[in-house]
């Protein structure tokens, strides 16, 4: 018989399956959150699994909102909590676990105070620096049809290319450079937990040295 | 007055301006190949740096050609015959400019036989790897919808997915570790110019390390 941690899984599988990425996302974050949670104590996996699992269910929602009103961490919350009813959770585990989903955003201003949600919020911040940031950076900056080069990097664009929502108006004139610098940089010293702030070090190195040595290959400086 | 050269940037600028990308590739590969100039003797620059400018001038041609019958090396030759024709040069110049741009690719067959051909084929081929190429792989993949994981790299994969003409028949089930793999890891011993090949070793072990932690970090071990 299924177990209700399967059913969630497949549950994900199909609300992302139109986006494969976000699923691999939502696979790394789950197994970040596994190794993160051997280094603290007292951690509930019956609410961190769950939560992890179903942190991003909104994402595609989200990103088909043109208006830009849909907040994914709350909606998603609100989405897991029926998911998690039908699976006869209860009240006191759904309330923790949407806790997690609520808090794991970085701007929904919402801080997590449990430890599960310390974990979930760290392990989805960890996936967005180091190798695999990278790759989702570029991944993301050719789909966008971004530019390589670091000229885009000027002081008054920020002010104009951003809404008062702090999303991009024009992601086309977006680049990787600038990502590092206004946000990747500053990842580790909002991270909660001990073990995902030596991860954090470790991989903003990793960053930090592609990112010097891409712009002495761009240079064409060996 | 525009010189000779300034001209030729001009027209490339307006042949490449649907792609940016191309472009930004164009002057990192210029750029590159002033610098092993630097380490090589008796390079003619009146024949290099204009083969440099004008060897991927046929690059969209070829890309929106569906049938796959274009070699932009060689198109683009005969484009840059044109080209260099109306701008006085002279026969041996263009000969010799032509002989550049035919033997840059990989899969012409034709082999780069003047120590300028053989510059602009080491500084195409060190654009591909490096933290530059890593970059160009990504931007790629996300592109053209390519998953991150290393699953798609099954053995029957390549037979299956590569027609005749050594093109790959659906691009979004490659993937940049089969890239690595397939072709990356083999460019250094390819090129010619021994500064190409220091360069290439160097670059190539940026790639490594890439590659392995990228591989760690998916797997959710730091």
């Amino acid at each position: 018989m299924e177990t209700k941690i399967e059913k969630i899984k497949n549950i994900m599988k199909r609300e992302l399956s139109c986006s494969a990425h976000n699923l691999d996302h939502v696979m790394r974050v789950h197994n970040m959150c596994i190794f993160l949670s051997h280094h603290e104590e007292n951690v509930d996996l019956d609410v961190l699994i769950p939560a992890a699992l179903l942190h991003d269910i909104a994402r595609v929602i989200e990103s088909k909102d043109k208006s830009g009103g849909t907040d994914h961490a709350i909606l998603g919350s609100e989405m897991a909590e029926d998911i998690l009813k039908d699976l006869d959770y209860d009240d006191k585990k759904i309330k923790e676990i949407k806790h997690c989903i609520i808090t794991h955003r970085y701007r929904s201003g919402n801080e997590p105070k449990t430890i599960e949600a310390k974990i979930l919020f760290d392990a989805d911040k960890l996936d967005v620096i180091g190798s695999i940031g990278i790759a989702r950076t570029f991944m993301l900056a050719g789909q966008f049809g971004q530019n390589l080069s670091k000229d885009n990097m000027v002081d008054d664009y920020k002010s104009t290319n951003t809404s008062e929502n702090g999303r991009l108006k024009d992601v086309s004139k977006h680049s990787p450079f600038m990502e590092y610098e206004d946000k990747f940089k500053h990842v580790p010293k909002k991270l909660y937990t001990k073990k995902a702030k030596e991860i954090g070090e470790k991989r903003l190195k990793i960053m930090d040295d592609f990112f010097k040595s891409l712009e002495l290959e761009i240079k064409g400086i060996e």
